[in-house]
């Protein structure tokens, strides 16, 4: 038997071969052709066979779309919870997917907020609901932004149509305001943590409801998502993590990655693999080998998970590294697809994390017609000229520190949040470092570039600043390293709401024994404060900024004055 | 060329699968023989001859030692500065590497301290100072445990001599103290970030130094790790990493994972990777397979990366996921084959991130005669009875309530750092989770524990909680989810030094707003305060205590009191 599960596992490494072989002469992917039947230790086994017994319940045609042209949701308009959608056949469900886009593209067309975010999501979250308990079930959703189809859904349609028209901020997903939201989504990168802390506690209590972790391509750069995954990996506990993929950034380098390809061949191979036959024998496979040795064992898996990783996406190996199962890549707006891989997935008890690698796409806005009414003017502010923001100030000061000083560089964690430093990054593309969801990493980087004898300006809004607080604290104020936080987005955020809000950075940043720690009261303050910040070079220095439109006018205030001198006394500034 | 390139690739994958079919039949690894000529791409190669030409220089004998049998340390007095190695033959080195052990080794024995993670790096130590140019080319540590070997050969062998038998902190490694120390090791992690901001700033400056940082299976568990690799793979700037594994930390599973095989076929082939032939071929290939198009490159650079994956430790293949070219594993007590790949991989300019797996054993100490002195007894300490910890009460009355209320669970982060945990693990295996050296999953891992419906204690040194203090925010305080936070060595800790003393939580902790925060006088009130925040169910909170051993006897203090109910009263303690 052992030696049978061997053979299984090598079997799938010659076909591989065989099948890269074929490809060697001939380069055209297009041609490639899945095996009709996949050999597995001697069992034969359809690809289309061997899954997706609900299929034949579907009458529905894919990509059926409302043929009247209505722009009504009577699917929708049932839906009230997630219970609402179990009798919804194949169709219907699909149907309710459309509805659902059109409501929230006709949403994000008054709020001026994209929601490409959630448009990417809508069949995702049909088909989680359709095949989870929710709220038996725990749904955890890693950003606020993919949440708003899970709250269309979950009873929340009217505060959905609110979105950001009042200052109501009881929109964001809490455990306080709805029971589908086991936790409240924070800054990202949380909810396979969270997660793995419910699936424990379900299997101490006994317990038997399943936790669906959705995580997103850009949570994949957070660390916490690695430690959370070696961890899940660890404790082996029962739980789905849905990687939603609309930008491929497991690959380190996002402009050359593929498209990761959705083809038959992929699509096939993750029914195969998320079927309960394959699971189950893996399972069997996994203890036969485990009996005979470690050494056949270790090898065993590994080219299993090898031979699936030279079928699929560039990463996936990654995370069987980490200790969980990989299955995909599954297209994400195809709702049959999706239902029938997480049907599989969920039904196989104890066999550890599982990893569904989701491929979406942000561009399924639906063009609705525009609102008519005319936009209400404010008089208060009519009177205003200027009306630049606190950043396109720090920016432009920032730009010419650089223009003088060669050494001046830019580290900025956060993905594009800030739309001012475009102006740096296209004046000094080679001296601009944005390193994604890494505030850990862009810290000590910047300690690291200051090192190497350059004046790092490491801006990161300041709840996100909160994430890397011990290295503010170890790599660089207890070594006087002299980096330059530029802490953004400080205090209230307006609509962005309570996950946003950066209440706590004088507190911990004033607490430091070699932080100089400084506030401008305005504009102009701000803009000598980056030239002070310039010239203090023996020891780490901190200014903040909050959101929001400068109300005054500022001529030609190009260079800023450092406030203090080296020696420590004060130059007269006229403010 | 480009069908003959990726014929190349296929070439090692055809005889991965050749040498894993010969195994099948017999199950026996010891019989492998690895091809004693490798193809590549019509050229052939004798793995002895690929590399290593500076063997032929060396005159020593493997693991030559002083046969004298004296103490006497004549090679390591000789040695000021890492320069002075540069002239030694292999014969001398091996001997360096035996005297630094041996110093080593009899300063452990009177410090009490156990050196063994730097007894460990003593061979890495000397091959890195060998082929490296120590302060031009810059050498991060991530871990102070390390540093002991690098201190011996950096002038500061008088301090390593005297460590910890003062209160001198100075010893630790800080850019202030010693040229060699391009940044002070922190709380471990930080050396990739770090060092890439160093490989940037060269390349800005357009210079020509290299960066060597080295990482420890610990740091593999830290988060802040895969954001840095994941950004140097981005960046593609040239530096190296070195993970020195001497536990295995790759495998999820500790406890399952093998020793990681150092046999001639991974050492053949490790020198095979890092031989400039393979590396200057491999960048060519890339080149020709770039051309080709996307789809072959993806597909060729995988097809290579697996095949070296079959044939290395489990892990390695998650680190050219990430973006770094995996290298090893390398016996870590060999120096020619340290010095050989080290030599190889630090000639060969942009080539981007490479990781040097480094196997080594921390069961390395030397035998020395115990210091036959008498020890000085401390009339202080003389007429204490009672030397248990703080830390020792707060475990016993953790284990009281646990026993009380079976919902209460421990979570750990920090490797087994609290001794007295052991009490709790062992009365409670199932409820104790130590997560690693990942704080920030264990604060987020906690709150889902709470959501579970659980009572989580997450107990954190105070200057580990720095680095989940996002979490402590957004995932728990904002959400008012009652999870008890245990800040251990909270304040001054001693011989620990300045990375880990506990200054900020007061601080920190007490600007969040649903945080209870409490700090007890004494053992008895640290008692009560773990059946308060046992009892508090409502919101988050902690308490904080310092080290150290408590001056006096507490009689049968087992179980703790609530210090206030929940409706706010205070309740009549007799402290």
């Amino acid at each position: 038997m052992g030696t049978a599960s061997f053979d299984h596992h090598f079997g799938i490494s010659a076909r591989v071969s065989e099948i890269s072989r074929n490809l060697s002469p001939k380069l055209d992917f297009s041609s490639v052709k899945f095996p009709s039947r996949v050999e597995y230790c001697g069992l034969y086994l359809s690809p289309s066979s061997a899954v997706c017994s609900t299929s034949k319940e579907w009458r529905g045609q894919p990509n059926a779309v409302d043929e009247s042209g209505e722009v009504g949701t009577p699917i929708l308009d049932t839906i009230e919870s997630p219970k609402h959608l179990k009798n919804l056949s194949s169709k219907e469900l699909k149907q309710l997917a459309v509805e659902m886009r059109s409501e929230l593209s006709t949403v994000m067309s008054k709020s001026k907020k994209a929601f490409k975010a959630s448009l990417a999501v809508v069949e995702l979250t049909v088909a989680i609901h359709y095949v989870f308990r929710s709220p038996v079930d725990k749904i955890l959703w890693d950003v606020e932004e993919h949440t708003y189809p899970h709250k269309l859904i979950t009873g929340r349609r009217s505060l959905v149509k609110m979105h950001r028209q009042t200052t109501d901020l009881s929109d964001s997903t809490r455990r306080s305001v709805s029971i589908y939201d086991p936790i409240g989504a924070g800054h990202g990168c949380n909810s396979i943590s969270a997660g793995l802390g419910m699936a424990v506690a379900r299997d101490i209590k006994g317990q038997r409801d399943r936790v669906v972790a959705v995580i997103s391509n850009e949570t994949t750069m957070a660390g916490q998502v690695y430690e959370a995954m070696g961890n899940a990996g660890y404790l082996d506990s029962n739980m789905i993590v849905i990687l939603n993929d609309s930008r491929n950034s497991l690959h380190p380098k996002l402009e050359e990655a593929p498209e990761t390809p959705i083809n038959p061949l992929s699509t096939t191979l993750s029914k195969i693999q998320s079927s309960i036959f394959f699971r189950r024998f893996r399972e069997l496979a996994k203890v036969l080998t485990k009996r005979i040795g470690r050494g056949m064992h270790e090898w065993a898996a590994k080219v299993d998970e090898y031979a699936r990783g030279l079928l699929g996406p560039p990463g996936s190996t990654l995370f069987e590294e980490l200790g969980l199962y990989y299955i995909g890549p599954v297209d994400g707006h195809n709702i049959e697809d999706l239902i029938c891989v997480l049907k599989e997935v969920s039904s196989l008890d104890s066999s550890g994390p599982v990893l569904v690698h989701v491929i979406t796409r942000e561009d399924q806005v639906v063009e609705v017609e525009r609102d008519q009414t005319p936009e209400v003017s404010n008089p208060l502010q009519e009177g205003i000229v200027d009306r630049r923001t606190l950043t396109d100030f720090f920016v432009e000061a920032l730009v010419s520190e650089a223009e003088r000083d060669d050494t001046v560089v830019a580290v900025h964690a956060g993905m594009g949040m800030e739309a001012s430093l475009e102006l740096f990054k296209n004046s000094f593309p080679d001296r601009f470092f944005d390193v994604g969801m890494a505030e850990q990493h862009a810290v000590t980087f910047s300690a690291g570039l200051s090192c190497g004898g350059l004046k790092p300006f490491c801006i990161i809004p300041s709840t996100f600043l909160q994430r890397a607080y011990d290295q503010v604290v170890h790599d660089v104020d207890r070594q006087k390293i002299p980096v330059r936080f530029v802490i953004s987005s400080a205090g209230l955020v307006g609509s962005n709401g309570p996950t946003h809000c950066g209440a706590f950075d004088i507190t911990f940043m004033s607490c430091l024994p070699n932080m100089v720690v400084m506030a401008p009261s305005d504009e102009v303050e701000l803009v000598h404060m980056v030239a002070t910040a310039a010239q203090i070079d023996d020891r780490p220095v901190c200014f903040r900024y909050p959101r929001g439109a400068v109300s005054r006018i500022s001529n030609a205030l190009r260079y800023g004055v450092p406030i203090e001198y080296k020696d420590g006394n004060k130059m007269n500034i006229t403010l």
